[in-house]
């Protein structure tokens, strides 16, 4: 039997319900459903994981145990208890296959698992190194909206991420749009190309949204590992080749012209009442040139009715132009951006639209117009 | 085409937003899951209804009509449009079937239905009329709580209401529980005996749960009818006789004591941690005398752990008793109950337990005990 105190019950609710993102929850492998949890004096390392992404974290001077120990507890009834005790500190008691959790008047006995059969996960140092700003990290891997949700192309599910010279660059497709956006470091360290799922990207920037200092992240040839003051994430990389891109891209546009990302969220949103209730959610935007020049967007449903926008634009130059896209695309696309003003150009009926920032942003989207039948 | 300004659009969008609980989500009536709208002047009426449950709500001053009309429009997407257009004046333009919305530079135009088409509803001032203060109607419609889910008997999913000289009563079983309670009203009208349908209840609760003044009610034969500032609520009510439930009410108690409510509620919600692992969610009460007495209140489940909490009671009279019952049933009772003391009266193994606010609080909870295997 050996006895631990948790001196702060807040601070290890915290630690658990960060670590249980990772925790399993629907999996063949009992004891992935657990906590592996590591005293060793003052020091508690709490681990979670579904082998695909795991997280740890190690919280210093909030337990004291007499002699090291690990044990795996069963994490979503652990983490149910800890949040209802009263808040405070937690004595611990620690026998051969049940754990004692008390506060109070209040006592629960818990049957736990083996230790020794947690499976250990590659936390070495090996492979390349950087350090990155958090909110760079979390911008470049938002693209996570534009991978294939399902598809034959496993690779198109993950976010495509390299290093060249002082940049890293992340791109994302599901082969009808495409984001991509470059990240400046301090140093040059290339990192090796590797492919991210678009889930890890979501846990990641869960796990970063509110830092404002950076976060190191190690590359392996199969897994990204990135650390954040006491938490670290380990995914599996997604394994083959990604496809070159680069060759979509188009150089030459017929038409060029500015407007205000706020306003065109908000009445894009508004057109997808409409557009969404038809099987492709299509709007058809339309460019009207006159001294003062505007951008109509429709959309209509059979049987249902149809909305029409208007929002001016400016810079405009080239053809006029008319085309069908994606509503949620475009919203997508958007969302991303967040900057005050966007510039779209286009080249010809049939060819993808790319929408940038204005000004040195890094970064663009790439929409493939829905063609007229 | 008739054309229409409304003033505001969040009042409009207020009013829509609480008409839309009773539009009608899945049904094979078209008609139903459209909003009624009924211009007159500067007043408008919304009416939502799957004709179980009818809301009407009725607008002074925040529009203004050439000539009186009335349409059907699509409920969801209107609400949803309403809601997306920028803040501010709103205009309508009605025509045959179909009719135009626009702010700024949006325009929408949708179909609509035949406003004849719209089943009518028995809004006449017929039958027995009570004012009743909103909160004491919404303490007495919680008992909804304890409401049959689904049952061979269509009686016990509504709540029993019934008047007698100054007071009205609600009473709710699903035959393993029971609650009741009862309300002062300021003059003698006795209303008659009705079931109002659980789901009834709680439309009602979130229409008054934030008023602090007093709403009419008034009963026919088979609608309850609920009116508060420019809001009606009409239900219809479960046909058929309520059973007597006062024969099953113990009067001789075997023992007595009182206990902190809150604490109690914390207590049996982390118990419920393990009890609710098992079919029955099943916890044992153990009265443990003593110069300081204390109740025991433990969970166990095969697999998993058990828990056992105690809390100090007081006023303890009687024998000591030791009693399995429903920790979902017991929690449900005290947060009905808000109150800082409860009191508990036992009458031996197998009998129903009783817990009521002490003081003179209007009202009791009865539970039957889980039999032992």
């Amino acid at each position: 039997m050996k006895k631990i105190v948790i001196k702060d019950s807040e601070r290890l609710i915290a630690d658990l319900s960060k670590a249980y993102r990772a925790v399993a929850k629907q999996t063949t492998i009992p004891i992935l459903t657990g906590f592996h949890l590591q005293f060793t004096g003052e020091s508690l390392t709490i681990t979670g994981s579904d082998t695909d992404n795991t997280i740890q974290i190690t919280e210093e001077n909030n337990c004291s145990s007499s002699k090291p120990c690990a044990i795996v507890v069963p994490a979503r009834i652990f983490l149910d208890i800890v949040r209802k005790l009263p808040a405070g500190e937690i004595q611990l008691k620690i026998g051969t296959n049940e754990i004692s959790i008390s506060a109070g008047k209040s006592t629960f006995e818990i049957k736990t698992m083996e230790a020794d059969e947690y499976p250990s996960f590659p936390f070495d140092d090996t492979g390349v190194c950087v350090e990155i700003q958090a909110s760079d990290l979390a911008n470049g891997l938002r693209l996570g909206y534009a991978c294939a949700v399902s598809t034959t192309r496993p690779t198109l599910q993950g976010i495509h991420i390299f290093g060249k010279e002082k940049a890293v660059t992340f791109v994302a497709t599901d082969a009808h749009r495409l984001g991509t956006w470059t990240v400046q470091l301090e140093q040059v360290i290339p990192l090796p190309k590797m492919i991210l799922p678009a889930r890890a990207a979501e846990e990641m920037i869960k796990l970063v949204e509110d830092a404002t200092d950076k976060v190191t992240i190690h590359c392996t040839e199969n897994t990204l590992r990135m650390s954040h003051q006491n938490v670290t994430y380990v995914s599996r990389l997604i394994s083959g080749t990604y496809p070159d891109t680069s060759r979509v891209i188009p150089t030459n546009f017929s038409t060029t012209f500015v407007a205000n990302r706020d306003e065109l969220v908000k009445v894009l949103e508004r057109v997808s009442i409409v557009s969404k209730e038809g099987k492709t959610n299509m709007c058809r935007l339309q460019v009207i040139p006159s001294a003062m020049p505007s951008l109509l967007i429709s959309a209509s449903q059979e049987g249902m009715g149809k909305v029409q926008e208007e929002v001016f634009i400016s810079d405009l130059e080239g053809e006029m132009f008319e085309m069908k896209f994606s509503t949620k695309y475009l919203l997508d696309a958007l969302r991303h951006m967040n900057v005050k003003e966007v510039m779209f150009h286009a080249s010809g009926v049939n060819a993808p639209l790319i929408i940038r920032p204005t000004g040195n942003e890094p970064g663009f989207a790439l929409i493939l117009p829905v063609r007229s039948v």
